[in-house]
């Protein structure tokens, strides 16, 4: 951690400041210029409140040189996860299509919606069944009688099932779901991450509406500080300015996330646009940049969807999709 | 519900809308102008999904003209709502004082705080007994142990208790604390919302750092439709692309709040500017357009705090702080 | 344009409001429900304040049915706009790389630079001779010398050249430029883009940092309601919470504008990421989506070029990058 | 200017870094730490790219120490600025009321309103001439014959004018305007910015919706490096997600740039909030965290002004409002 302090500092106030790191158990080096004195900080700074730091009238400002986040860190483990899910692989090079309803609604609707997924190649089935809804007047989800039905659905397709956890009262009845979704609203419910990192299951971690990137690993760090190495992550857009789509997505986030860390990161293009229309173009956007799948909602009628319909493939676009996909990785190969 | 259909929409696609709409058990009042046709909604539009209407080919916009929430709506409860904590209240005139430090430390800290910022003219003392942190290596709370301290210093100065809980889980260590807090990550943690609306206390309720005033109002109708009204709001900043300070301080949502519902709104300058010189001006600021109290971190050695030292005022500047509020709400009475 | 009442409101001024809006020469349509009154406008109502009207007491909300743009909108001219430069096209199906410096710093560094892009399969030459820079103190770009190096490059490669305008003061210099840049900062500079449209050349309108896609099209609409037809809209960036890049690159910007207007659309992935190692992930996305082109910036030196070094590539990446993107478009013919 | 090498940089490249940086005239200082290595630069760092720099592979960051900013820096001149315009006097402690319409629309309208603001207690008139508007099919103003009209009124008053100046080619007009204004959409129109500060007027220069505070003292230092030191900025709203208001005004700005900065700062609330009833409460606001002064819209007939009715406060609303912000000034002394 380096200090810089501000001109013409009194002489008293930097003794007095010194000797404050010193009795944090600090080692620091003085490096004293024409116009400001920088300390170097040796040792763990990781108790030190740069914003404190920051804040004082003498200091200039704070730079914190070593990494804050270490198990999701590339620099400590430069090749990348692949998360294993039964069969299927996602990251270092595999390439998972996650596809599905935004809401289970009937075992009909979502056996139909997996068989015909399924058919056009994807490999994991996504379904909400725990549904956070903005309104309380909304639809909120079959809750576990959704995730009885996602259990039929995969015994019908083989497809391993992915849904939403809101809650950790909820967890036991996540226990023979293949893959636990934070959503982007629990980004940062830390009780919930640590108690699901513990159950070893793979988690898909989406990226909140207003998290840096910095504040997304972070919360993988949560999950993996419990030991937990089964973390993907998800690009699914962000809050901005913009009001023709839902949200902005913010595709640089993938190399980025990739250059940072040894993660795979998947793309949901169905909530970032909130438009039918945009999620072809944005999946194969993903694609081309990089992405280590997708996560596309998928709706046999989303005329009568419970949910976000609006953003919903039907059956046969997704199908058309799915080959568009394939010939731009084949063609970036 | 108002829908407009774009010009030289195809006739047999407009029926088959007209015919779905009516399907729902909506009447549909259909007036066909020069350039467009618009299809006025009557009935319970509330499960008709807006986007995705908004979606389909032939129609150009979709707007709701009815609101979406209800309990917290000052058009359904014109006068002002009073939270009564103890013999506090808030709202209607009553102006409230929350003080305390970032996270409890431990008794001394906090009884000394308390007895400090009583004296000062606070009415109610904060303090973080679970601590909401981006890093899962950074201090996270004394947890059960903070709340114990927290109703010592209770004891100590007969100021009521607010404290955040984080989890459905911990809800029994609240018992005896007066007001529950929900930080602005768990706004939309809308398990959360439910449980704590069931336990009838007042609920201080933040503003997510990227939430609009309809999700804020959202997220206080679901505690509302528990039953609970004794529910204050809260603005503690928004995040923008703004970077000098934490974050952005919205103060055009108190009066916007206030007329949009009856609720007492409160604001936090501490959480939104992160810097502690800027707590005052932003205090005063927030007296002056009409906020019904405000929650200030104060900390007996900022310096040494284990969390967000950096925006805490010393004692003696709260002291201070509180008189010019004092002074700036009489002269607007 | 439809004005809906708040309910119960006052007859009286539901009447005065009703006449205030026939003295403007609109015809009015009436409909009554049992919550609310609705109000058609009929007849010229550009002139109608909707944020005036929408802060009247009685109004509940006002909605335009009519679209503010006109000529750059697809609506009213269903088929692509293809922009000539020379015999390059742009739009329709026709792709165009531009490539080039930041900043035109030597005849040796521009020509070098324009032969090396030619090689690799540019189609338009771009660099700075007029550089908006945040501070005074920064290269403020060659001026009048730059656009004379730009017509030598032209002259020994032949590709047409393209570089930005900040000022009508400037506009003569400008005589012999192949297409006029308006940068992000000028998007609104509402002079400027009525003088450039008169010269009837094709102008490359950047969108501003917070600009919305409806203000970028009214940018264009400037221009075009000058009778010239020839404009070219650029995705950049823009400005967001995030803090890993310069600007937030808004891909869905590309199908979404294309829906809205038969405008060419192309993107700039230099300065939206301001990082050369996410200028070709970002380029290869921008092609996946639809962009009708790239805008590139190369440079044979970026360790001492005078401007926006870090984020060009150098010319065997600027090589490496055209054949991807070819391959992406083969791929998605 | 400090430069953080990343952990185990290869040798020869460090080298080769470190004589770059002294090929272009900096002296280094070397830290070598366990983990990394960090290099002070020592000299005039001005004509260093830092992106560049952070761009390369193995540097890990890189903190600029010294300020960019000089003429406007509080650092190099600790006294308050006060400009002063006829004899009126802005800043250090002296408050200015800037009142008057959005649009100069008619004699009978501007000496109208000008004297109900002089007697509620305005100091200065403003009123647009050249009016940016988004749509070229929007009212642009009066422009020259605007211009007169507010000279009139000046006449008729004694109140010094401010009007807004978009383009260089106007100068001329202004010659007898008392204060340009630099509207937020030109903020960065560095052209202009040279081109008024060499008038040598006092310039009232606004923050652009999506720039900082440093980009706004950027922009302030192109006025002031033509020697011109009658600068005063103005802070009127940020672009957000938020959507309640037109924008989100920034208060937290008002004592951060007077930190900063050694200029006055005034607020204008009716562009930031874009809606008349919450004026008032923003300007108290403004008021109450130290601003220097307001800049408000008053129409004597909002209902049929030209542009921005919806956001202007009446005569007697104004009146209103100058007692209040009085009373606030007063009690804060």
């Amino acid at each position: 951690m380096i200090v810089v302090l501000k001109a013409n500092t009194n002489k008293e106030k930097k003794t007095q400041l010194i000797d404050w790191l010193k009795g944090m158990g600090l080692g620091t080096h003085i490096s004293e210029g024409e116009y400001q004195t920088v300390i170097g900080l040796i040792g763990d700074t990781s108790k030190v409140d740069m914003d404190l730091l920051e804040s004082l009238d003498i200091v200039d400002s704070v730079k914190r040189v070593s990494e804050t986040f270490k198990c999701c860190n590339r620099k400590f483990h430069p090749d990348d996860t692949i998360v294993e899910v039964g069969n299927v692989k996602i990251g270092g090079g595999n390439f998972c299509m996650i596809a599905g309803p935004c809401s289970v609604e009937s075992e009909e609707q979502i056996v139909e919606i997996a068989k015909s997924v399924k058919a056009s190649g994807a490999n994991l089935l996504r379904g909400g069944a725990f549904k956070p809804r903005t309104s309380p007047y909304d639809f909120q989800g079959l809750r576990a009688e959704g995730i009885d039905l996602l259990k039929i659905a995969r015994q019908e397709t083989g497809l391993p099932i992915i849904t939403e956890i809101m809650n950790i009262r909820d967890l036991p009845l996540f226990d023979d779901v293949d893959v636990l979704q934070i959503g982007a609203r629990n980004m940062q419910n830390f009780d919930l991450l640590k108690e699901v990192g513990k159950t070893g299951k793979p988690i898909l971690l989406k990226r909140g509406l207003a998290n840096t990137l910095k504040e997304l690993l972070m919360s993988a760090e949560y999950i993996m500080s419990t030991g937990n190495e089964q973390v993907i992550l998800c690009e699914r857009g962000i809050r901005t300015f913009g009001d023709y789509t839902r949200n902005t997505l913010d595709l640089s986030a993938v190399p980025m996330l990739h250059e940072l860390s040894h993660l795979p990161v998947i793309v949901d293009p169905s909530h970032a646009t909130g438009i039918a229309r945009l999620v072809s173009p944005m999946a194969l956007a993903a694609t081309a940049c990089g992405a280590d799948g997708l996560i596309v909602e998928v709706h046999n009628d989303p005329m009568h969807a419970l949910c976000d319909g609006a953003q919903s493939l039907k059956p046969n676009e997704y199908d058309e999709l799915v080959k568009k996909v394939n010939v731009v990785r084949e063609a970036l190969k």
